[in-house]
């Protein structure tokens, strides 16, 4: 375990580790002071970060007197291949899932702290790709938020574990159990993308018991699309902060499906999700089963719908066994445990 | 990745995991639904807590108007063995040493968020003991602060990754850039004694290439102290507060050994440290070379120095090459790269 030392530092030694005479030395080649050099030359400051990498810990301002927290961990195997992944890819997703999280609580992203977990024999510049995908994704779907602390260890399996952190203003946070009879159910961002993505990835790029890299020259139309919205997810970050704003009485971000996590929502409110099958575009089981777009699930008062949102279906009065409803058949959970599930590879 | 869903919950479902005849099933066999179950019997809310586990994100107070936040994680292999380390030793010192980071800025810890990877064929009383250790650890430590949030996965290498939140309470942040010629240099905490013990877990229960269970009754005298604070450290976390009231210029936890962390110190604040050595015990090179107490190490204003630290020097001005004395000898740094020298199993 080791605490990112001040930009431009080296620790107290001042020793710079032997070069490789390779450009791209691995990881264990380089050592840390040469990665955390590396990770720090592509971590701008935020604009809610008072201190930032460099001591035991950093300081992020928080003004409404609160801070949204959340967690969420990318290991190799079961969340991501790295025949599939490339390292921007993994910062990009590492950094979107958490900071859709806290759009989730109707607030906005703040700062994340990044804790990584490396193979001995990476390349440097697999470290320099992830640490771009973060800047990268926090410039995209969260302006002011970036990375202002992380961890480095070696492991023997890849592992992406991020904090974010976010500032309410002043609002409520937005839970999932505030949903009320006759509230419109609403969803922004993709469903089904991401998920379709993923399947396209195990039929064309994992022939036997492995991944293989991605041949863009074999994809037909739409394809890409679906493999980058898997790979690169795109959350509707900026949409947490408008939905609140609007009045949102629940929201909850996509992550395992809409189906289960309608249901979740359904359960912490009390309610049952009657949602429209036309609503859910052109594939609507494609839309329930999918969840890895990370989409906000949100219900409104009827009527105050905010842009960016659309509408998928009625909060109505809780049936026993049937959190969600599509066109009025009860939807079975289509969820996803880790647990039991994980990684086709397992 | 899952979010951790509401106490009692097994998500929108409703369906209990299948139970495995065996008392104590594999988290495979448990399933997520009765993993987090266990978990959350074992987290207590915290004082600062104002949304706990249940949601896309957890909401702490932050009454100063910033958060303090760091993150640390623990690999198995580089940096514990599970033949050594129970889940509750496990749970405990990953609380102890994020504890450590906030406690090193003068803070007051208020939160944790744990980001679990544990492989498929782990008992569940491991996650039991494990959740036991973080429970214990805060209450014995930072009275106040609890898990607010957390994410689970799988994976082939066991992975705890905690994120550690703390409140500055209207006081600046102690970082370790302040220190002025003519301060005392000071030290809370132990410093050799974490590292005696994982001496003698090689010595003793490594014998061939990999780690054995400890057996009490083959230890010496101080065998088993020098142990449990290789295991479960008790870094003097309250004591952060009271540095800072007492006005400590600069201040860290020292993770990666006094020699390196207070040569870290010294360069940031660029000044040198000379140490006594008659100050640091009746083995200085021990205590030089020690770390994982996670002792605090703090510089103050001659004169003031509160209870629980004790003078081990004085900062004087930068000697080039030379960021640390000790007795007027140049020391060099005993650290410790993870990136090159981690875990004597690699």
């Amino acid at each position: 375990m080791v605490d990112l030392p001040a930009p431009g530092s080296d620790g107290a030694d001042g020793v710079l580790p032997p070069l490789s005479s390779d450009d791209d030395p691995t990881i264990g080649e380089a050592g840390e002071g040469r990665v955390l050099r590396t990770i720090l030359a592509r971590t701008p400051a935020g604009a809610f970060s008072l201190l930032g990498p460099g001591d035991d810990a950093a300081v992020i301002a928080t003004p409404s007197g609160s801070v949204v927290a959340t967690t969420d961990t990318l290991v190799e195997g079961p969340d991501f291949r790295s025949a599939w992944s490339s390292g921007y890819d993994l910062g990009w997703k590492s950094a979107a899932v958490n900071l859709a999280d806290v759009a989730a609580m109707g607030a906005r992203p703040t700062a994340l702290l990044v804790a990584l977990a490396v193979p001995r024999d990476r390349r440097l510049s697999f470290v320099s790709a992830l640490s771009d995908g973060f800047r990268d994704a926090c410039a995209a779907l969260a302006p002011g938020c970036a990375v202002v602390g992380g961890d480095l260890t070696v492991s023997a399996t890849l592992t992406v574990a991020v904090t974010a952190l976010g500032d309410l203003e002043g609002r409520r946070a937005v839970t999932r159990a505030g949903a009320r009879i006759g509230d419109d159910v609403a969803i922004a961002g993709e469903t089904g993308l991401a998920g379709l993505g993923l399947s396209v990835l195990f039929r064309r790029f994992h022939p036997g018991t492995a991944a293989v890299p991605v041949d863009p020259s074999v994809l037909a139309e739409g394809e890409s699309e679906a493999i980058e919205a898997q790979l690169r997810p795109a959350p509707p970050v900026g949409l947490g902060v408008v939905a609140a704003v609007a009045g949102a009485t629940a929201m909850m971000d996509v992550s395992d499906g809409l189906a289960l996590d309608a249901g979740r929502l359904a359960g912490a409110s009390g309610v049952t999700l009657a949602l429209d099958a036309e609503t859910l575009g052109a594939d609507p089981g494609r839309a329930l089963a999918g969840g890895e777009d990370h989409a906000l699930l949100a219900t409104f008062p009827a009527g105050v719908l905010p842009p960016g949102f659309r509408r998928i279906g009625t909060v109505v009065q809780a049936v026993e066994g049937a959190p969600v409803l599509c066109d009025g058949d009860p939807v079975g959970p289509r969820g996803w445990d880790p647990y039991r599930d994980a990684g086709a590879d397992a």
